[in-house]
């Protein structure tokens, strides 16, 4: 599968110099939801790349001609994947960064389909443990080996995954963030020491306060999700989706779950398909 | 800089497309000296390479075929860097792998020169750590965003960086193996955690046990790193090198480092200079 379009540093190409230091995974990325030409949640997005090309020192992208490359690609576009990969410029061989502008790849993706997208799809305990790094947590770098043998460990029908770190605590699922719904109340993992602090989470809990719905950030166990009243996933491309079935039998959606991706379609946070 | 040459996939290229997964630093790469067209340790770099894609569940690259790349690329050459780089396949988008042949990326690169490469500049301690996975530890996987962090650190004269884990273990340098030497013995830290188990350390063992000299694998801090008798590092390229200034003073060349320097060089494990 190739991409429907993709600029490289502005220019309508599809190949990177075998210099570049994807090789080391030095870069960042976003992906992002087109729906009828518009970039979901973009400052969103454009925040998060900020943010985190300044924690690993990348050279700063200008933000207004990122959104020009980024509009243009999602120009007339019903309902796509925007991929926006950020690297770190190179210079040299060598893990040593020199000052060179950062990398723009741009890349735009039919609309996933298919059964890892049905609804009622159940998820996946994932053996594959996430490291405890907190120089890297939160970000969404380009150093994915661990979701890349994570997703090794399942096929259809289940649709995601789901990883603990190294010492249990439950993280996040592969490609998605995690709330647990307890007593009304929503409760995220802390994402301090690994994980993706993920677009969508963040307006997840925007919308849930906003409804009045409480949210907790903690270190959650296996168990205790299992025992949640409901389970949801969360990113940029899926909105929010049920876990209905975390190895203790299926469950119905619930109410919380059911309000929260309201909210989000009716903000304009969330694809409405 | 670019390479002085290339060949992807067997062809004089030196473009990868962009849905290579390399994005996802989802791959290997080995760093082997080229001397009068000579691909030093070329069995140990290959064997590693086929230890570690087995364990990413890559799929398997012919070694006959590889060997034959890598040396049409080393042919004719004095004295040059060939990096080999394996890159899982690429189908769609996403995490998962699918079944597709391995991506090779050879590129071949002028000997470093410079004072990075000085004998007796210093070693800097990183405040960089590794984070502790046993799934990737002892692989040269393309994971490599601490490394680029930890560079980030020092500059000259310092020619290396020292790296602990997220435990205060030291484990190896940004881009070499440490040895430590006490009351006539090595020790060389264990790295079932975190780290690169070198082609070069797996020599330098070789080559001690053949000298009488004993080689210990253990958990080493960093006071007792400073406190040996000697240390040194070692990678592919340089062979080995003393670390005279860990922190605490200048030290001389000391006599087990140069025993073990010159078994190599004898031995045509490193590069003769």
């Amino acid at each position: 599968m190739k991409p429907l379009r993709s600029l490289i540093n502005g220019r309508a190409e599809a190949e990177l110099s075998v210099t570049s230091r994807l090789q080391y995974g030095d870069g960042l990325f976003e992906t992002v939801a087109v729906q009828d030409g518009r970039l979901l949640l973009w400052p969103e997005h454009g925040r998060r790349l900020a943010a985190s090309s300044a924690r690993l020192g990348l050279d700063p992208v200008d933000p207004m001609a990122l959104k020009t490359e980024a509009e243009s690609l999602a120009a007339g576009v019903g309902l796509a994947i925007l991929k926006v990969v950020l690297v770190r410029g190179a210079v040299g061989r060598g893990y040593r960064p020199e000052a060179a502008p950062t990398d723009r790849v741009l890349t735009l993706w039919p609309w996933p389909s298919g059964s890892r997208f049905k609804k009622r799809a159940p998820v996946f305990w994932c053996e594959t443990r996430l490291a405890r790094q907190p120089l890297l947590a939160g970000m969404k770098h380009l150093n994915r080996l661990e979701q890349v043998l994570a997703q090794r460990e399942f096929a259809d029908p289940y649709w995601e995954g789901l990883m603990r770190d190294t010492q249990d605590w439950v993280i996040e699922g592969t490609m998605t963030n995690l709330f647990a719904v307890e007593r009304g109340a929503l409760t995220t993992p802390i994402l301090d020491q690994a994980g993706v602090v993920g677009v969508m989470r963040e307006r997840v809990i925007v919308r849930a306060r906003e409804l009045g719905i409480g949210v907790h950030f903690d270190r959650l166990t296996k168990d205790r999700v299992m025992e949640a009243d409901e389970v949801f996933l969360c990113n940029s491309v899926i909105g929010v989706r049920p876990a209905l079935d975390l190895g203790r039998g299926p469950r119905r959606p619930g109410p919380i779950t059911a309000m929260i991706e309201e909210a989000l379609r009716g903000g304009g946070d969330a694809v409405v398909l």
